[in-house]
């Protein structure tokens, strides 16, 4: 491949500006840039991450599919922003471009098609669940040797690479802190066990309460959707169920259930404790305050985007990487 | 072109099984969607948004260019989620990805590269400003023929696709509020003016002091950055000015203010009145609720998208449409 010299030269200019121009650190006359761009081009000089994956016949995106809910503001829900944001600024590190490809959890079902049209050179999959068709999906993805990465939901049934927190660790937390505080009847208001983390939550409440005696009373689990409506209904019939304390899934649930209690006159941390899960901003501005599990969501996009790029930019056989990040209580 | 009906055919099987496969409202067999995938290719055959922009030589990728700024998660922000969210939903009802360009402020400056690496089909520009650089990209792009459109910013000196909310408007409503409320020293905490909402904030703001002929106190105008610290590390200079109120212009600057109040042992709605702008959820969360401005920042997003990919797919000569949605008051 031509140096940068031989750019510099052809272009007529020296060859810091060559660097300025290709990686894009300007102010630079526009005149300027066309003839480095030209220059470059003539040589396929390829010296920054886009420029390589065009040279290498890649598309420079990375792929990330997203469930579709018509009415669900997507983006504003802590989880998926937070992740996306921790995706999009290890991607813009590394020149690439986020695809975002939004799927009807009903209809949409084969990830395949992203990497057919020669969209992207890699995917990240966020909300996928544990169903027959995304199983059988993934598999078809895995054998066709494109190289994806699992957020926040992991198999025992399929070895992937995932990317995951460790939420029987952060429920275990959670519902241990009610205990300390002398809390016995504990409402567990969960999601979908759709969803890994669901399960992992379920796992890590049932091996809290195991260590105090205290047997799975299944009046006491509720299942939701991670809605703060499905929080504010399930509200009257988990206050039937006299509990002294309640663990929701996600702070959103949690910030319904409050809503409900306040509306009925019952105070939130007064006569029943709260704990929620994310530590999203609205956990701090809720009134009280509510201790909730903070997850780190935005690491876990970054590393697996930085984690994903860098096994594709190496192009030796890809070992498959299984990430779980730790989490951890915050009292309020 | 071919028909449904030749397609079905080829493919042995019925026209709406041709539908529902190219339409991709499953579920169907693999082995009849390639079945029913190959014969539309046989004959080209175009039904739907993808595979027609595929026709068409498209990408079937709508850009998006977010500003990107390290250490801010920018999805995290209810102004870019709400927006995204809208784009997003608009863009999936018309079977397009959305391509995310993250552009750094200060070096990024070619909005054309974009659609030279023919990677999208039409461009909605975020977080513009009123620099010489970006004009200059601007007028580029449209020189260029290359349709795209700005949301949330606006120029004198450019007409090109504009989405945006009447700024003017909304900040008008919430000062005429706070003189309603018997407040006179109103303080002005606004943003950046390189932005046109600022600017069109500052006017809605002396528009309605002029009508009750208060003039203009420079020492209540300050600036932050729109980030909550930007309003925490105002609130000690903007309480030595003795105002009774303050007009932030946005949410996360009225949050970071009256968290310093608190600080200092003040709380808001008692001796100070606060009126927020773009009723996001914190909004609701504060204690005590703020009263805020809504922005149909979804509509925006969604609306934007809707008449974009429109003009780019009736392939008639296209025409400008700049519009503002108006806003309203949330009192709470």
């Amino acid at each position: 491949m031509a140096t940068r010299k031989e750019v510099a030269a052809r272009a007529g200019v020296s060859e810091a500006t060559v660097s300025r121009v290709l990686n894009d650190v300007g102010p630079i006359k526009e005149e300027t840039r066309q003839r480095v761009l030209q220059a470059a081009k003539h040589f396929n000089y390829a010296p920054n991450a886009i420029a390589q994956s065009f040279a290498r016949g890649k598309s420079g995106n990375l792929g990330v599919v997203l469930p579709y809910v018509p009415g669900v503001h997507l983006f504003s829900t802590f989880y998926f922003s937070e992740m996306l944001s921790g995706i999009g600024a290890a991607a813009k590190e590394r020149g690439y471009d986020l695809l975002l490809k939004f799927r009807s959890l009903e209809t949409d079902n084969d990830y395949e098609l992203l990497f057919q049209r020669q969209k992207v050179d890699a995917c990240i999959i966020l909300g996928a669940r544990n169903t027959v068709e995304e199983r059988e999906s993934l598999v078809r993805l895995q054998a066709a040797k494109l190289p994806f990465c699992l957020i926040g939901q992991h198999y025992e049934e399929l070895r992937c690479n995932t990317l995951d927190a460790d939420h029987v660790q952060g429920s275990y937390l959670a519902v241990k802190y009610l205990l300390d505080q002398g809390h016995a009847r504990i409402a567990f208001l969960n999601g979908s066990p759709a969803y890994s983390n669901s399960q992992d939550r379920l796992k890590g409440y049932l091996k809290a309460l195991g260590e105090r005696g205290i047997a799975f009373d299944e009046r006491l689990y509720v299942e939701g959707n991670y809605s703060r409506t499905s929080g504010y209904q399930a509200a009257p019939y988990i206050l039937e169920q006299q509990v002294d304390a309640v663990f929701a899934g996600n702070d959103r649930m949690a910030i319904g259930f409050m809503q409900k209690l306040r509306e009925l006159g019952r105070g939130a941390g007064q006569d029943m404790a709260i704990v929620g899960y994310d530590n999203s901003d609205a956990a701090q501005f809720t009134e009280p305050p509510l201790t909730s599990v903070a997850v780190p969501f935005y690491e876990m996009g970054s590393l697996a985007a930085a984690k994903l790029l860098e096994s594709i930019d190496a192009n030796d056989e890809k070992e498959i990487f299984q990430e779980k990040l730790s989490t951890h209580l915050v009292i309020r």
